[in-house]
């Protein structure tokens, strides 16, 4: 399987500019022969201003971008794609404008087929995934399903964030909502991607990168703490 | 309209137990005709537990508690009802065994035309509203909608949260998860409920209760603060 993935847990680290956490990750993973990225937008809602931002930082890599908004045919602008970069924003609204535009079979095959390098952020990773039951964001709009492209077969929660014992709040804590998406029958496993770290997929190999360690999810399991460069192939075995 | 409703914001505050925080507001809210509260515990994975825990705390307050789930036909169990309570817990699992159960219009008929008094906690407060497009959970199954009972006109976001400046986490704050409804178009106004505060509504009469004051968002127009004791009724003004 020719599949390249660069799933990254959240696009600006505190203190950072956007993208500039991962920034050394992104020229190495679409490296020299990919000339043109194509970003996708869908998650904001003003489009122009974030493809602005996305095409400001990506040509300061070294890559032009082209956004999909901006194509008359999204399917055509993804067929002739050298590379694809979903970014963040609201994981519904993203999910429903991927299925509007007919795009989620498309960008697996050109991923998982041919081998084009997609690389997500946020809601770009979740969508990525399985499905988007372990997204963080508000269901402001109804997607038409929660299942998502599928170039993983696990679900990933990005912004991953620990339990503060000292937090007053009352609301489920992180680690408990992901338990209860674990109470439901045959759930997939769940990696929570703290922010700073992101997960490289080639082939059939699976590396956590970046900053930060993760927490990996598994129904019926205690969870496992992963640190980065750790080797998290054993997540791809159950096929896509 | 013979509507009654309390629409608690969270089950438990910081430091106190069970409803604790409430129990005032639930016995003159009840009062002394109902005797029994049908209790809904579809929100949480462990029923019996959740029913034990409400049985509980509502037999101190002095009601009997019938939990839904211990009934062979729920539509019934609605029918008969003398004061409907449904609790807290994740959302989307809610909201899908309300359909499943089809009990949607069974309450909504109960509330709105027989004035069954009809309270909600978090999760249980969410499906009282048009929709739980406003809610914080995860959506860890997918309902057959978003819409809710819609025994108020408007939106309801629970456990509403202020934006902690301090915070180094860089997921949305909930303030911009809400202005993020609201890039949506025809979106109904959304109360954000912080813990501890609660809306009592009797026919067309809306009024805060509680310890804490309310944000109110309103699509195209700055959000306001109302502190307990104030009228809200005009949050009815658009019919149900």
């Amino acid at each position: 399987m020719k599949r390249r993935l660069l799933l990254v847990s959240n696009s600006t680290l505190h203190g950072g500019g956007y993208l500039g956490h991962c920034q050394e990750q992104i020229q190495e993973f679409f490296g020299e022969h990919v000339k043109r990225i194509l970003f996708v937008p869908y998650a904001l809602h003003d489009r122009d201003s974030y493809a602005k931002t996305a095409r400001e930082k990506l040509r300061s890599l070294g890559y032009e971008v082209e956004s999909i908004h901006e194509t008359a045919d999204p399917v055509e602008a993804v067929r002739r794609a050298q590379g694809i970069f979903i970014g963040g924003g609201n994981t519904f609204r993203l999910l429903k404008a991927l299925y509007d535009h007919n795009l989620v079979p498309e960008i697996r095959k050109r991923v998982l087929q041919d081998g084009v390098p997609y690389m997500g952020s946020s809601a770009g990773t979740n969508v990525s995934t399985i499905s988007i039951n372990t997204t963080n964001d508000m269901p402001i709009v109804y997607p038409p399903t929660l299942a998502a492209m599928g170039l993983v077969p696990f679900n990933i929660n990005p912004h991953y964030l620990d339990t503060d014992p000292g937090n007053k709040h009352m609301g489920e804590t992180r680690e408990q909502r992901i338990q209860q998406y674990h109470e439901e029958p045959d759930t997939p496993s769940v990696l929570g991607l703290r922010e700073g770290s992101m997960l490289l997929v080639e082939g059939d190999r699976a590396t956590l990168l970046g900053s930060t360690k993760a927490r990996l999810f598994t129904r019926g399991k205690p969870a496992t703490e992963h640190t980065p460069g750790s080797d998290l192939s054993f997540l791809l075995t159950d096929g896509v």
